[in-house]
């Protein structure tokens, strides 16, 4: 079998050669490019070796619930996570002080794009255990903090984030959940949260929950939500776990890929929960997390593009049908399909689209890491408006293509492909999740446009624009680089076309923004990778193609991207500019 | 649950008004109107109330191997065949000397879109029991006919093609299945076939494989495939079932999507066969029967992209989430999410590709009528050129289509169309096997811009473009058409030019072929698709919209598929005319 291995090198290209992470940043002092580069190789053996082999395991088992409220992972499953956590996985990005090792945000999402490539049902729990630190470091009290934080990072205990219930997802402001005030200033939890990842498992002693739920006198809609920490086992004041909590999971989803990741429906029943933040301020705590949570997930669909092209790249490599026109006279039955360009140009879309949104998105969260770490207040708010900017992007424009690179990948195995044996299509029923949670794509798109680029008139993109001008104007005496900046600088105009088309329309028209969000952030989104591109061309050819392949691999999968993928702007262009007339005219009766 | 129906008034519309299957062509004595919709309505009725709620249960059982060789189909699939068969729906399109009811492949097409759109995985029993029928008739002797096809059209019988060995699945001139001559005519024919649909289950007595395999002498290569007919069991000279031949099933596959369909790999052990046709023109033979599964095969993905519209359109009716930002006077929590307009984009896109392909597969179907029912030859060889030049139009873009509307409709549901018991990611699953089967897409490419489009310097496109343009200009002095014929005028240009670029890159570069192919059949595909809208538009105008809400419904979908589908042509173009420079560049290593 012909297991994931982590993409070292590109990750190494994208952080040291490409960002500058360590040397041009200001995580220098944190991590500097041999401790990142140690992380990612370890991470990498651990993904090959332990996680890997577990990936199919999990698909074909799926989590299962012996009895009434008792979940069991796949085999395996546990030992892994046993293993993951006594080499200090889990506590990679935490903070120092909870245990953790602080490491940026960029290597945190270089080591969660491994472990989700090498199986994505497996690291979606600690995945939401860094979500649930996330969002309790920012917003727990002192105590809170104390109590739940360092076992969080050491992973003994987990977490989970209980937000959407059956009747509300997208529509935080409908939500149900009750909170009522204990006299001992606890409050009694009531109600039913669905899709709950990793709401119940066998791979920690106690999973701690938070949840929004509403207090009696809030008002209604998304103003009247508050957060809440609920643990599955009460925790005594010395850390130590007590009786068991009224919270429990009623049933798991039968869902169609990530079988491994146990989807939960979580029963409140006057369960024991914990104030966290303010009263009635639970959706902004929460989405001090949800930032997070979306550029990892996003990075998690990189993961799962890359580990169907090491599939699809080995398959066509092996596999031989069909003479290549130029190969003829080799006295062989047939050449290998990778000599074929329909093939190649099957493969060479994934390679395009999976290391450019890993660049894209590793510069997001270098952004979140200056956010963070910059001395400049200055510098600081900058990289906020851009990570906020960018982070739906990286979320939707790479899970969307996640699919279709996924989708691609089977294409290259012809009817092979859709055996189960071959495992390359768990890859696309696992990443077909990702455009629907975390804010499902089409909420991703109003998000970017409704929020991010009309409310200022387009100043936050202009921002981001003139970084990627700023490069063009830098190169525009190199003719060698033109091939790139040329169609770079046209898009950009495009893109500045249809934000001034879509600031317009929408005075008048306010279904403009959802009749165009997909097509608007899917154009924004190659504008980003375009600019990736031609800053990997740039680099590719100022280094040797001796010194290591990756240089030419560069140029030629940019000069790929830029030819065979980009053009697609012009049509999203087309589509944006016919606005909301043709989408809102049909009566569907 | 909101089962399949059968979208009977849209067949009538496309049938009848658009293409006027019965008056205007060579087969109105065949198949009046009155016919053809009592055909269709109840083909909608068995979808419905037989076929349609077993597609979940078949999915959730699959084929079973519950002893050595012997396949059991899921619960009420053999019962539902039984019933099918006793109604005549097997012999539907069979020839009345064969106790068939001899209807036209346009009403056979409509009937088995109804049948894959309601239980895909059931139906491809009784379609590849009708490709081997096709097969049978085109190329066995009279005995072979006499003996076999009376009982595939009765459906007592059922038929397989076995083409596809373990190292060979495009490139059949590899296949190694070899065919010893015997003393009593027959021949022996021994070797293994992978991934036969329908090799093994038990809804019939008997199952015919239709087999390619190798005689003795034979040459190389495709030159030297022969036709041979196996029967599971050996048939007496008067029809009866006398021994059993040693063809087995030796495993069935796990796969992404119909799982209720047996992929077994059959395994021939010196069995008995007979010769069907001339030694070594097995492939031709074949090919009798490919073009027309092919056609098939793409309707049958317009039925799945038709289902899971249907589901995403109920839902999208029913959930309520968010505000409409017309409707916020209204005093509920949240409207419908079919009036927000991204989701209204999702179904429409929907709307558009499952409609248009539908017309245009049936237009095929109707110039697969023409060819075999004109009186006139010249009008036969003109429907037989189209018919060649738009088969791998109508598998390969409307099965692409397919796996992006399933998909589209999937989003709709956002998370709970993860969920298998929403019964909507099933569709995806199942839609994911059709570009793969019956010659995968890539090869639909390459045959169409390979063999039907270079090889005469666009010739046969331009008889295409012909009829298309012949649309544009008969309403040239209608100006409300306009928004409908000028951007299709347009297409056919962009097409043109996109056919002059590849020609001349040909001359000189044998990997312009491959490079270009996927592109230039998804091209083509939108200038048919644009000629149907355009048309069903027009009939839409000439229609009050108090007759029928199907006529502003076509013009409302016809708008949204020029303003937001369309465009696309122009990627596509500019990605062709880039060549085959930016693939065949990367050394891949």
């Amino acid at each position: 079998m012909n297991y994931y291995h982590a993409p070292v090198r590109d990750l190494q290209f994208v952080l040291h050669e490409l960002l500058d992470v360590s040397a041009g940043s200001p995580i220098a002092e944190i991590a500097d490019p041999d401790t990142i580069n140690q992380v990612i190789e370890a991470a990498g053996q651990f993904a090959t070796e332990i996680l890997a082999p577990l990936n199919g395991i999990g698909d074909r088992q799926g989590c299962t619930m012996p009895s009434s409220g008792v979940v069991t992972t796949p085999d395996g499953f546990k030992n892994a996570y046993k293993q993951f956590s006594e080499a200090g996985w889990t506590a990679l990005a935490c903070q120092s002080e909870h245990g953790g090792q602080g490491l940026p945000n960029a290597v945190n999402a270089a080591v969660m794009e491994i472990f989700a490539g090498a199986n994505m049902a497996w690291a979606a729990y600690p995945g939401m255990s860094q979500a649930a630190y996330t969002c309790l470091a920012a917003n727990g009290s002192d105590a809170q903090r104390a109590l739940y934080l360092p076992k969080l990072a050491s992973g003994e205990w987990a977490g989970t984030m209980c937000l959407t219930e059956p009747h509300c997802g997208t529509d935080l402001g409908l939500l149900r959940t009750r909170a009522v005030p204990n006299a001992d200033g606890t409050f009694g939890i009531t109600g039913t949260k669905i899709f709950i990842s990793g709401g119940e498992h066998d791979f920690t002693d106690n999973i701690v929950h938070l949840v929004l739920a509403r207090l009696p006198d809030s008002p209604p809609g998304v103003k009247g939500i508050s957060l809440f920490l609920v643990p599955k086992f009460l925790v005594s004041p010395e850390g130590d776990l007590a009786e068991r909590n009224a919270v429990t999971c009623g049933s798991l989803e039968h869902k169609m890929g990530i079988h491994a990741n146990a989807t939960c429906t979580m029963n409140f029943d006057g369960a024991a929960g914990y104030l966290v933040g303010e009263p009635d301020k639970g959706l902004a705590a929460m989405f001090v997390m949800m930032n997070h949570a979306r550029l990892l997930v996003g990075v998690n669909a990189i993961g799962l593009m890359e580990a169907a092209y090491q599939k699809a790249l080995g398959y066509a490599k092996d596999r031989t049908q069909g003479r290549s026109p130029t190969a003829s006279t080799r006295n062989v039955p047939a050449d290998p399909i990778i000599e074929h360009a329909d093939v190649r140009r099957m493969l060479l879309t994934q390679k395009a689209y999976v290391e450019g949104t890993r660049a894209f998105a590793q510069w997001a969260c270098q952004l979140a890491d200056t956010q963070h770490f910059a001395d400049d207040s200055g510098v600081r708010h900058q990289a906020a408006e851009l990570s906020a900017l960018v982070t739906p992007i990286v979320k939707a424009f790479s899970s969307d293509l996640a699919v279709e690179c996924t989708s691609l990948a089977m294409q290259v195995f012809g009817g092979h492909g859709y055996i189960v044996d071959n495992q390359v299509e768990q890859h696309l029923r696992d990443a077909r999740i990702i455009p629907l949670y975390e804010g499902a794509n089409g909420i991703q798109a109003m998000d970017f446009l409704g929020r991010k680029v009309l409310p200022d008139q387009g100043t936050r993109l202009e921002m981001f624009l003139a970084i990627v001008t700023e490069f063009i104007d830098a190169n525009a005496n190199n003719p060698v680089l033109r091939e790139f900046t040329a169609p770079l600088s046209s898009a950009t105009e495009v893109l500045r076309n249809a934000t001034h088309e879509v600031l317009m329309q929408a005075k008048t028209d306010p279904h403009v923004l959802g009749s165009v969000a997909a097509s608007y952030l899917r154009l924004a989104g190659h504008v980003g990778l375009a600019w990736m591109w031609a800053r990997m061309a740039a680099i590719g050819l100022v280094n040797p193609a001796s010194a290591d392949p990756i240089y030419a691999s560069k140029v030629a999968t940019a000069r790929f991207y830029f030819k065979k993928l980009l053009p697609e702007i012009h049509s999203l262009a087309a589509a944006i500019a016919a606005g909301s007339g043709p989408i809102m005219e049909l009566d569907f009766g």
